[in-house]
């Protein structure tokens, strides 16, 4: 029998400020020198394990002159290069192990490293981390095909879709402006064999009047990672990240707004959208466009691997 | 904002005597009268966040001069009256917190008050632990309209149903039989609009040839809880119990067998089924039948509610 070692482990709640209303992450600690960094196969063992959308492994970074931390991050089925409640979560485990908690850390820079490459974050003052949204490398209009596979998911007609995009920053997602809120919030996140092939998602737009509250989102968003074996998504940063880098660049989208995801879910997730216009030599469609949200830890434990 | 409270909390991997290859359950106690019960409405956002396909509450016993805990039983969207995995891996839990583990409880007896009722557990020398399957409130051959949806969403044939019985002890699971273990390995997981209003599970025989190794099974069990939003559970107590009862009843299992659960996914899940033939004057049919698992206890710590 092989023996086990006990790592530290955490289960937080992302892109929420109230516990169990955001996107679950459960985020194992191995940063320990004196403890075996697990292999491939214990991570994917353990992300199918925990059944949540992600499950990270927060690792010392290649280069520590270059970046904070690394981190590796595993739905049930697969490794992902970039995830952004993953990554806001796991900066967050590493600010609570390592520096004494987001409080100790407002206005802070943190440098991830993980499958894309280096990501930048911040911590804001209210204690919310944000990370830049990453290069899309593939935009443009969606397939036809697929948009009717997404639609035939959903139970929507192809008529209520008023656009369509291709938004891959590390997950293959695709985009779909529904013509307003209520179909958003009445798609059915039943998969089929077909659409268990794509990862996609949807947005549709609060009327101006529905803006008006203080606590108001801008859009409400839903995302179906159905070729990962999830039905659906409760909060999902780099799929904003995506369609915010396409509504802003549209005109659609002002520079700063909050989405509102996971109401479908039962959830209240709250994720914060803003484009850094600070530097006004850079071009507008080059600007920063940073991805926000609360966290909150919920378990804190050990996990024997 | 309401203040809140810190619970122990487990997350172990049951029907497994190895980590990550059984059927996850994340027990949260409340056994300290310190701390409030959570309440319904608490426990049912914490099932769904924790995305498992139960979590369970460890409770004080209404009478304990009746029973050792009580137990409260949610999967992501309602709350069970019994299931198998979290009677066993909530009785371990509260062997691990309240009386110094499994190795210091082998050949006690203990009660579990649930929804059903009185639930006897016995821990076995190996640190196994088994429930008697309770009565089964259902049963007799399943309606063929039912039976053509579950088909549908496993991808197969009606000709390779050889089988069919309703075997409802709690949770409303009906069984097929199906010609083969091939059958039963290959068959799709993916619901559907129908198939989402049923919760169903299949069973295939092994060749008397594939039983002749020391670690064999006899049977392979595949369970899809669709009702409750779960694509395939991995390893399921009430489901086997209630195929026990239906194979051993019509002479197709012998008294004593192993059943595997969870290849589809990677796991590697064994159901000890036996009979309890000690009183003979009892009739074969009312004799009780244990369902039995070993535990591993994978996570540990404490929950923020």
């Amino acid at each position: 029998m092989t023996s086990l070692s006990t790592y530290p482990f955490y289960q937080l709640d992302v892109f929420t400020d109230k516990g169990y209303l955001g996107n679950p992450l459960a985020v194992i600690v191995a940063l320990d020198p004196a403890l075996p960094i697990p292999n491939d196969e214990q991570m994917q063992k353990i992300a199918n394990w925990t059944n949540l959308s992600e499950t990270t492994f927060l690792l010392p970074p290649t280069d520590p002159s270059k970046a904070d931390y690394k981190v590796r991050i595993y739905t049930p089925v697969e490794e992902l290069p970039f995830a952004g409640h993953p990554t806001i979560g796991t900066c967050r485990t590493f600010l609570e192990h390592t520096q004494g908690g987001v409080q100790q850390a407002k206005g802070k820079k943190i440098v991830q490293e993980c499958g894309v490459g280096l990501v930048n974050l911040l911590v804001a003052e209210d204690g919310s981390i944000a990370f830049t949204a990453p290069p899309l490398s593939k935009t443009g209009p969606v397939e036809e095909e697929k948009v009717l596979v997404a639609c035939k998911a959903m139970g929507i007609a192809r008529e209520d879709v008023i656009d369509t995009q291709w938004v891959i920053n590390g997950p293959h997602w695709f985009a779909l402006q529904l013509k307003d809120v209520t179909t958003v919030l009445n798609a059915s996140r039943i998969p089929n064999q077909e659409s268990k092939k794509i990862k996609f998602g949807v947005v549709g737009l609060y009327s101006p009047q529905e803006r008006q509250s203080a606590d108001a989102a801008f859009c409400e968003i839903r995302a179906f990672p159905h070729s990962v074996n999830v039905d659906e998504d409760p909060v999902t940063g780099s799929f904003n990240a995506g369609v915010a880098q396409w509504l802003i660049g549209k005109g659609v989208a002002p520079a700063h707004y909050v989405a509102s995801q996971g109401q479908a879910m039962g959830r209240r997730g709250r994720v914060v959208v803003h484009r850094d216009d600070s530097d006004l030599t850079l071009e507008v469609s080059k600007r920063p466009i940073w991805i926000g949200g609360e966290s909150v830890i919920c378990v804190r434990g050990t996990i024997q691997i």
